[in-house]
């Protein structure tokens, strides 16, 4: 699509489910979005209450309009807290969109915001009202979405708690605003929301929560366009995106974020020194402080939530990489890593480091301490570079920490299974328990093209172990960029590494969707096996390749073992059996199970339909 | 595909591949197929070997004639060890074939081999030769077969042992045939290769060797033909698979498993109580030992390598399911249960279990114990039912062992993260170290669709825990059966769960392959890092739908960052840099980052290129 026509996404709710609200007992003012999924009555169960992503475009009752992005209502409960002023901001340059000329030149978002930034006072920050015992409105609206059919599964199961193996994880029954409060004060969690974000739906990322995931999108020099990332952005939250990063580079990367930003209802991060380095024309050793830190005010006036920031790069770690198979492969840390050795200095990001923490304190946002040494294959894991550089974000996080900013901290990469655990449990060790937010981590380097699968795993076991966000890989991976079927089965793959670690960490209402969808699948409620499902559409399409049609979603057999041969059916029967007691014979068992459901010629006329639709 | 029409199948070599025969010092006559991938010159590396599944089909020099079947080379050596006599073989009866009518008939295999079996004199298995002190030519192949690249791994890293937890596994540097004795000897691992499958490539399970994977085909009632499943299986081996069951029910099914085994390289299994239920018209309370008994002689003439019997499923143990939420999913045991319930007595195949020990020794059929009680959900993982259903299987073992035979152990199914590793534990401690072979585990239930990465999670850390193989579950399970796309993806993303287990273990040659691509990767070798691929075709497309021509495949940059920005090109000058010493500062090196590689005009003309290309 042209750079200069409007974006479009998909709209409208999934399969059988409803955008509800609902508000906490002492907070009417406050709604919370909700996914219900409706069941067939003969479940004769409630709908099953989903944790939603996907913010008012699958509400069916919410006019989309992103000329004008989303309603901000959080400028009003920043406003209430103080401390903070608007004003006019920084001056756009033409460098902010890499130079490009007219013709290049994508389409400025149409509403111009004044950005609010800190007065300097104490309390801006969501740790610091935190730490004075204050809870935000964004503490109570996580609670009430966190806690999230937690009653209901408590109430189903009489209180028992989920059984689990959560290696030192707090997970309690339910979860309180002050839970909440007391987890942001201590550092162990954050609420990344950028005051000039008001769009935001407020969510939390802690291993003692829900495990999140992320999703990377944006554009480079050589493939992509603003609507494109629109679109990218608004897909990737539908199938439940927890966080989106806009990794552009190249050009337009400024409106490009504006655009995204203005329309997301998750919080956004980004990596400010790709932007920097445009500005400095793709040379690494030109990069300076001053362009840094305008990048930072630039990003944060716009309201990006958390910026990975590569400060611990340092010049004495460079040479730890030269011997590595796959050397450096962050991008920020490579470009670091050339600055550091070009002017045989220490990095001026490590050097600023305290002045990129005001920056970002006046805007509320938080950091992501880049792993830039992260390994890149699997002969580099754990290795002398990658614990040098995390030993010293864990001494730039109680930096961050002092000055009022939100962390967590960024992790691998590419490391064999026996070596995941090891990097969870430093990490809490060096980082004092702040969030950990691991890019996978691959299992092995032999699979591109499926490397969404091969970090899958590496995703859900260090999930399990205590990450509280796990970035996706795409199928795309090594091989060029996500599009929109990338970031689908990117998020879905992730969606269930998180959700696996739930269940493992055992988190009290995790197991309730599984139930809600093996009791449909017993049942032979075909439909809603389908909209429980991460995927509604791609479990309805499969099925129907070879049992097409409508009849076939109410028929008690399925096509892996056609109507006279289903062990569900026959277990059925088993369990009636069962409860009429052991000892007694049943006559009508043992004639009920002659000729089951159809007879031959109707499997005849079944597999007749199936060919020519070109079923298997 | 019409029933009456000739198979094909997909041959030829993968990319830059070449099929090529080692043979054993000792054995000069043992030809052992292997396939090494040639690099790029400049990469100035040897061929990289690859354990190679796929036969003959895989040889641009071999001729395949599926009306004749592959070559019987195991013949001579079955012969030569005697104890077996040629007999006429069982007659076949139409209910062999689902009493099909002429107009459904498929096209019988087109040769027909006389059947061998054993005198019934001592040392007919490979157990009962390994026990006493003989080494067979499969216990020499399969050494060899083994140690691939084991010793060019170990010279490049100086003899150095691979890192791992092996949890208690025994991985030695070299693989000798004496080695394979003692473990087929002890149990601990099995050579599935029936007297009647001479076409087999031997190849071995065992915890103590490389992690294996099964593919399962096979048609049902309402769809597929005898061509496809020929085809699935040809194709399951291309990309991995070590073991194909077939699991066809309907018609036709004993003609399929002829056309499959007489065309299969790999052992092959199936559940005989799938036919043995066919022959009594789909009705479980029908069948009998004499029915069942009859199946077992049928296939095993036909040379099925291993059967899954669900012996475990006892009379007692089936009230143990009513109260779960899936009850009983497995076929066999949903069948068998039926039967217990309806004549209420204990299982006719646990009370012939030892007459069953008889048939299948005399063809050296070995077992595949099925968990007939596997748990469905993940709200059934680890019950009661599952568990004494296991320790039955444990005591079967021994059974089987005393009767001269080979056995494996099956195990489940779904089961959350932290219930995975007790399963591994308790199948060792009950079944004295037998090969576990499990499917999956499904580490959640709500991704229909998407349970070959649901399972492959479990499969990767059940494989790291100890177990011998991993049987795929493709995208289509709980949906439909699976078609020839299906069927590449579950091998694929088996391949690779099985991978990152032997990597994770410790296999002293498991990382030479990631390190080769690795370094391929990194020196932007695109064609040597698609040629290491598990599946080349896949990584080759992905990069070229953005970067299609092929000056991009020796471009030193990629979609992903662009031509101006590229980390690995920058680590190379760091690699430079750091060698060249850290005090010294290098002008040289400070202007050489100027305008990497490409002009802006190349650019725009490279996204052109794309445009007209439908890429991204």
């Amino acid at each position: 699509m042209n750079i200069h026509t409007k974006p479009s996404v998909t709209t409208g709710p999934l399969p059988a489910s409803t955008k509800m609200f609902t508000s906490p007992k002492d907070a009417p003012d406050i709604r919370v979005a909700h996914r219900e999924v409706e069941l067939h009555p003969s479940a004769m169960e409630p709908p099953v209450r989903i944790y939603d992503t996907s913010g008012p475009y699958s509400d069916a009752t919410a006019e989309i309009d992103l000329e004008k992005g989303l309603p901000r209502p959080r400028t009003d409960w920043v406003l209430a807290r103080g401390n903070v002023e608007e004003y006019d901001g920084r001056d756009m340059r033409p460098e902010d969109n890499g130079n490009v000329g007219e013709k290049h030149m994508a389409r400025a978002f149409p509403v111009i915001n004044r950005p609010l930034r800190g007065t300097g006072k104490e309390l801006l920050t969501q740790i610091e009202f935190a730490r004075a015992g204050i809870i935000t409105n964004e503490m109570i609206y996580i609670a009430e979405r966190e806690n999230l059919g937690r009653r209901q599964a408590l109430d189903n199961a009489g209180h028992k708690i989920a059984e689990g193996e959560s290696f030192g994880a707090d997970l309690p029954e339910f979860i309180t605003p002050e839970f909440v409060r007391q987890q942001v004060a201590e550092g162990l969690a954050i609420i990344p929301a950028n005051i000039n974000h008001p769009e935001v739906e407020p969510m939390i990322i802690g291993r003692n929560f829900l495990v999140k995931i992320n999703a990377n999108i944006g554009n480079s020099a050589v493939s992509s366009s603003v609507a494109e990332e629109v679109d990218k952005m608004v897909w990737a939250i539908r199938w439940g995106a927890d966080n989106v990063m806009d990794l552009s580079t190249g050009r337009n990367i400024h409106h490009t974020r504006e655009w995204i930003i203005r329309n997301s209802p998750v919080p956004i991060g980004t990596v400010p020194i790709y932007q920097a380095l445009e500005k400095v024309d793709g040379i690494a050793e030109d990069l300076t402080w001053e362009v840094f830190r305008d990048t930072l005010i630039e990003q944060a006036e716009q309201g990006v939530d958390y910026f990975t920031i590569h400060a611990g790069v340092r010049l004495a770690y460079v040479p730890m990489t030269a011997k590595r198979v796959t050397g450096i492969v962050s991008r920020g840390g490579a470009i670091m890593a050339k600055w550091c050795l070009s002017h045989h200095k220490e990095s001026f990001i490590y050097e600023h480091f305290e002045d990129i923490c005001d920056i970002m304190r006046a805007y509320d946002v938080s950091f992501s301490l880049g792993d830039g040494l992260r390994p890149g294959s699997i002969a580099d894991a754990n290795d002398e570079a990658q614990f040098a550089e995390l030993e010293t974000l864990g001494e730039l996080t109680k930096v961050a920490w002092a000055k009022g900013c939100q962390v967590m901290v960024e992790g691998p990469g590419h490391v064999p299974m026996h070596k995941i655990k090891v990097n969870m449990d430093k990490q809490l060790k060096e980082c004092g328990g702040a969030p950990f937010y691991t890019l996978g981590p691959l299992t092995t380097d032999i699979a591109p093209g499926y490397d969404h699968i091969t970090s899958g795993i590496g995703a859900a076991m260090i999930g399990w172990f205590g990450c509280a966000m796990l970035c996706y890989v795409t199928p795309k991976e090594h091989l060029g960029l996500p599009d929109r079927d990338d970031v689908k089965e990117g998020v879905i793959t992730y969606k269930i590494a998180a959700h696996a670690a739930d269940l493992a960490k055992g988190h009290p209402a995790a197991q309730t969707r599984d139930d809600a969808l093996s009791r449909a699948r017993f049942e032979f409620r075909w439909e809603d096996q389908f909209n429980l499902a991460l995927d509604p559409e791609r479990a309805r399409d499969f099925h129907d390749q070879t049992m097409p049609k409508e009849a076939h979603k109410v028929a008690h057999f399925c096509s892996m073992c056609g109507p006279k041969f289903c062990s569900m059916k026959i277990t059925q029967e088993v369990r009636e059996y069962a409860e009429s007691g052991m000892v007694e014979m049943s006559d009508a068992f043992n004639n009920s199970g002659a000729k089951l459901y159809v007879d031959e010629d109707e499997v005849d006329e079944l597999k007749r339909s199936n060919k020519a639709l070109g079923g298997v």
